[in-house]
């Protein structure tokens, strides 16, 4: 498909257009916040439902802007639209207010104790920074948008610059179905443009940050959250290594299924996945020249595919030149950049061996950071020991993948990985068995986050807990009942779950509405 | 009594010492992760026993250098060991794990699913801050220590200059409890001197860090936490100027009640509580006058009373010389300061009336700031939208009081006040109806807390929930059951409560522990 794809500098949103905006977020929030869980709930639903009936007219651009095929656009639509669902059946339960009531105890050990009753509020207007590798599920309305919405919060999405087309019709559908469903019109606006951006990141109306993107731009965003006079939270996901460790036992008895399944993770969309696995640590044995050999050939059987955009192609290609030449490196596989005649760079995976654990560590600076696009390192190592300390010093991922034996039902060695797994469980937010990190599922445990870089704070930013990120609580002190907010009132109108004195309240069956 | 404070400036633990409690702090950090939550709970309550049995050696330094009476001190023990069997408890009973189960779906609409098990892991070492206010209940065996204990994390804590004595025999007594319970040694280490707590926050094993004090101090110590390669989330508590608003209902029904409560609230501990009522709004009418009269008269018959240290007063009396300044301010009661033969400051209380709402918000930079110590300023109000456009104007608050008819059998007024309340909720952490917000309970409901610069998080760091702040959360996919942390293990031995797509799973009654 040829294409002509747009620079990476978007017209900027006129400073009194953004101000307008901040005012009119501002303005919904009181409104919005007040909605019940079942009318946001159902507001939510609508925006799914548009961007449902209205997939047909958002592939092409999309198609066009990011090089992705229509099959993957489409079920990143489909993506998009499930997570609305969710966000809006956990919306209509009233879990996500968390309601605790403590009854007044005038006998309590440190003398006589009020009632309170706590709940959560939205934390005030949002600005959403969209990724630009997921032109849906991380853009317009995903993830970000969908649960600071979820939560009461209006936001203010700043697009990305590779998909100005995908961002405008989306937002587009966005914005009509809120406005039908009956939201208040602050509560969702679209800007464009870097310095729009940080403008409404620096303002006093804003309370919070999503971002999705790389550690360089995430951190400067950061520093800005964090350096206002009344400081935010800056919720941003940024760099991820994604090892992968297979265990003797897992290369013995399935080395060609993982050396095929590492290629296919690791070139999947060209290599643009946060989660893409960028290291693979394989047993040093007699086998071990044969199973890289294995996965080299596959690798290069992968056909050339079109990056995001130029400017990402050419920072892959600086990334690349600087692995490679970083001592103790081997290219397997050198992958080719062609440009068609839209101007599309086209890539091909390349492959890297490393010589040892040791040279991996020697280089941790430019081995061990990132690389967005479809190249990977094989590394054998020599014990275990060596690859638990290499785990216990990487940088915090978002996962880190183990194969384990399948045939030994469940019982890989007994303590044999125990310190592994822990040490896995330390540097990253998800540990993954057996299969590959890219595919990051939709539920309610599911962690998609880690510590610093993988993420800027303890939350997920995918799944229902994506939701606590946009609200505060408040505890209302031996209120009268009718000053109370509906969820907190004692007849319970809303028939939300609640925790009283520490114990789940049972509701009755009629009580479950979602 | 006669009493020698110490000088606001400790001795600094030496840089080697310093360095060798990170390094321990960062080696127990395992180990203690990994006690059962039943182990540590255990742990927890063994502090506990040691600090009542102990009380005794506790008092004397602590009236001391802080110059409250035993009876303040005594119940402020006692709410420490509250605190920490609480979280015992909450520890003990699996909740704070959150463990949370999506089972495979193969036939999930975006594709088959994996299963995904979610628990909660302590962040690492934290660095606590003590205050000064509440030598023990937020300072060595506080609620940031013992919530970050609770979750699995190692403390260094970081002694406030106003009591060391207080602090090193309270650490002496943590230590020796802990080490008798078998917690790993560096669970727990107290280190003094600013230098050396600036160091210990910088330091890459260092996780996450907890403060309680001023703006000016907390604010300092978030820029460096955020400012570090590897940020780290700061929960500092920094300070609330909490207003309360009496209802002309509230007035008409028990004016004389509400003078003494205010006086009794606002010079409570001499005024250096964190929750001291700064502001009260009076609706102006016929009685304002003689009200205002009645808490003046309150006000002038406190007796002088000693504030923490030299330094202290000091602050205060800039600060009272700055509001006093203010138009349209007008001393009703200019405290007194004294300073007995050991040195200690004894202040009396001062109470400044402010012509009009109007005149409050004209200076709101000097009076709508925290003032530490025995003074609050009366202000008259003319309409309730004077205040409620007071309130959505105000930075963030610990508490907003609301004084309402308690006649009127929990119904005032219907929606009269509704607004009034929204907007305390969206400026507060907590929103206290006829009472005063000085005493803040240890319970699950609680939340001490609120928009910056009330808190710097969404946190409370009062209450159950105040462990939250130390915990992030680690997923597991496809698992062998075998490695998985036991308290996900499908067979569940801990005996967790926990969430099974989306539903809380009914437990066998024997699985109760706490």
């Amino acid at each position: 498909m040829s294409t002509t794809r747009p620079s990476a500098t978007e017209p900027e949103t006129a400073p009194e257009e953004v101000e307008r905006l901040l005012a009119r977020a501002a303005a919904a929030a009181p409104s919005w916040g007040r909605f019940t869980p079942a009318a946001r709930a159902d507001t939510l639903t609508a925006v799914a439902d548009a961007l449902d009936a209205r997939t047909g007219e958002l592939v092409p651009p999309a198609a066009a802007e990011t090089g992705y095929t229509t099959g993957r656009l489409t079920g990143e639509i489909k993506r998009t639209t499930v997570q609305l669902r969710m966000f809006a059946d956990r919306v209509r339960s009233g879990a996500y207010l968390d309601v605790t009531i403590d009854r007044a105890d005038p006998e309590f050990v440190l003398g006589p104790r009020p009632e309170l009753r706590r709940h959560q509020v939205p934390i005030g207007p949002v600005v959403v920074f969209a990724a630009g590798n997921f032109p849906f599920a991380f853009s317009v309305a995903g993830t970000d948008t969908a649960s600071a919405l979820a939560a009461g919060c209006p936001v203010i999405l700043k697009t990305h610059p590779g998909h100005p087309r995908t961002s405008a019709a989306t937002a587009a559908i966005v914005h009509e179905a809120l406005a039908e469903a009956g939201a208040p019109e602050g509560v969702f606006a679209m800007i464009t443009g870097r310095q729009a951006g940080v403008t409404v990141l620096r303002d006093a109306r804003i309370s919070a940050a999503a971002f999705t993107g790389s550690v360089r731009g995430g951190r400067a965003l950061f520093d800005i959250a964090a350096a206002r006079p009344t400081p935010i939270p800056f919720y941003g996901e940024l760099g991820s290594i994604n090892p992968v460790v297979v265990t003797e036992e897992a290369l013995a008895e399935r080395a060609e299924e993982i050396a095929s399944g590492f290629v296919a993770s690791f070139t999947l969309g060209t290599g643009q996945f946060c989660t893409k696995p960028g290291v693979l640590l394989l047993p040093r044995d007699a086998d071990t020249a044969q199973t890289v050999e294995v996965i080299a050939r596959a690798a290069g059987e992968v056909a050339a595919a079109p990056m995001l955009s130029a400017d990402i192609a050419t920072g892959y290609g600086y990334r690349l030149a600087e692995i490679t030449a970083a001592a103790g490196t081997d290219v397997l596989v050198k992958g080719a950049v062609s440009t068609d005649d839209g101007g599309v760079p086209q890539v091909s995976p390349s492959l890297v061996r490393v010589a040892s654990v040791a040279q991996l560590r020697a280089a941790a600076a430019v081995l061990l950071e990132e690389c967005f696009g479809p190249a990977a390192l094989v590394v054998p190592y020599d014990t275990e020991e060596e690859v638990e300390d290499l785990l216990a010093d990487l940088d915090g991922a978002l996962t880190v993948s183990i194969h384990t034996s399948r045939e030994a039902s469940g019982a890989p060695g007994g303590d044999k990985y125990r310190r592994l797994v822990e040490l896995a469980q330390q540097r990253a937010g998800r540990v993954v068995f057996n299969a590959w990190p890219t595919g990051v599922a939709v539920t309610h445990a599911q962690n998609h986050g880690g510590p610093y870089p993988a993420a800027t704070s303890a939350h997920t930013s995918v799944g229902t807990g994506a939701v606590w990120r946009f609200l505060r609580p408040v505890v209302f002190q031996d209120a009268p009942d009718d000053l109370l907010p509906p969820a907190l009132r004692e007849s319970n109108p809303l028939r939300v779950p609640r925790t009283i004195d520490g114990q789940s309240e049972r509701l009755p069956a009629t009580a479950t509405e979602s």
